[in-house]
């Protein structure tokens, strides 16, 4: 039931640890390696969550439920569908999401399961998978939606989902984490806009991570965007939009309002 | 006449310094930020080349040249047309580039100005564009080519340039470059594929940098790959490419023999 954040304090000092209930338990090392607790316990009110991992990469699944690719009229594809956010992109738990300033038009949420790579992988099998997956958060993978077919020969996926605060990741990485079980719910102003089971993915989250492995050495930190599925919408500037999956918590964001 | 590079010595240690004829001027600090010369001076032949920069991410324009824009019958595009190469894709002079283990199909070279960023900048005007830009230098933007279009759905960018060794970059940064006048000569094994002038480019590097910095804030490292114009074509294995910008030097990187 172990569930790790990251943080800051009001003097700015970044650190880690275990979230359980209301309070956190700091720790020291590194997340992705060795760590031991200090034996300080915190509120969480006391300090400010960030992004649980700090990327290098995102890499972004397009068409990864059945439910989606059906109603797409896609054909559910033979290997995973990607594009890579980078890591400008990242924001955590209530940080605001930004319009980007020369761009009017919609801006989409898309909630999202996130693989969380805990070793560094290159070439894995299915079965040794598991072994790479550090644990799993929640994601919100924003897209200017107006911009992604704005150009007739080249879909902007890179570009239309890459803006500053365009992948917000959080709260907290569960590791012991049951995706066969779990739903995504993802809430607009209080009202639900998306319901899903992860148990209707095309790719189980293990045969995304053997499959991207080898396509590109996966680092730890690096998180994969296991796709949405249907429901999805836009934002209103002032918008707030929560992402919750039982057992890992709700991620939520508001598009800021333009200053 | 400034070149900087990033090299590694026989016991391991990176370092950075500046390249003149055949002898390097080691230095100590950042090389995007304060940094003075140790007086240490080495042959180039005592130490190993790295990618002169590290990247968190490349930015790699398609169709900026008229030329080839012509030829694929595209129109000249309103803003660039980019996608995201990983960190894990970058290395640097005469390392190997290896075929992907699953991949048995054509792997291209395309020979391309690179723009190095110095500073982070982020929504920056065309005019104050250039004084982010650290330098040049030359990349080979790596495809294979027959996965790119292999789901009639969604063209996979990122997938079929974001192998590992698919970002080639060097030898070195040449900091006061006239892009205007300088041509990029690509060779395999030794016969001239490509030989283009940079002033066909549709967008300028400052225009890339301003345009691109509205997209995402671009940290010192970061690389923009200018795109490449006609003269692509296929790399056997074993075949070296080389790609030549007149005052920054020779990139030359070979693909492996499958061992």
């Amino acid at each position: 039931m172990t569930s790790w954040i990251r943080f800051r304090f009001a003097d700015g000092h970044t650190r880690f640890g275990t979230l359980s209930a209301e309070s956190v338990t700091e720790y020291a090392g590194e997340m992705f390696g060795e760590s031991t607790s200090t034996g300080n316990v915190h509120g969480v009110d006391e300090l400010t969550l960030l992004s649980p991992c700090v990327p290098t990469k995102v890499v972004a699944l397009w068409n990864n439920f059945y439910a989606l690719s059906e109603k797409l009229g896609k054909a559910p594809p033979t290997h995973p569908l990607f594009l890579i956010k980078p890591p400008t992109s990242v924001i955590g738990q209530r940080e605001p999401i930004r319009r980007p300033p020369a761009y009017g038009g919609k801006i989409a949420y898309e909630g999202e399961l996130a693989i969380v790579i805990g070793k560094r992988c290159s070439n894995v099998s299915v079965e040794a998978a598991t072994d790479y997956i550090f644990g799993y958060t929640c994601i919100n993978d924003v897209t200017a939606a107006e911009l992604l077919n704005e150009d007739v020969n080249f879909a902007q996926w890179c570009r239309s989902k890459g803006f500053d605060t365009f992948s917000c990741i959080g709260p907290a990485i569960r590791r012991d984490f049951d995706w066969r079980a779990a739903r995504v719910v993802t809430t607009l102003d209080g009202v639900e806009r998306q319901n899903y089971p992860l148990a209707d993915m095309i790719f189980s989250p293990a045969e995304q991570v053997s499959l991207i492995s080898q396509d590109m050495t996966l680092e730890p930190g690096d998180v994969i965007a296991c796709g949405t599925s249907i429901g999805v919408g836009s934002i209103k500037d002032g918008a707030t939009v929560d992402i919750s999956i039982d057992g890992i918590g709700v991620l939520s964001n508001t598009l800021a309002l333009e200053s």
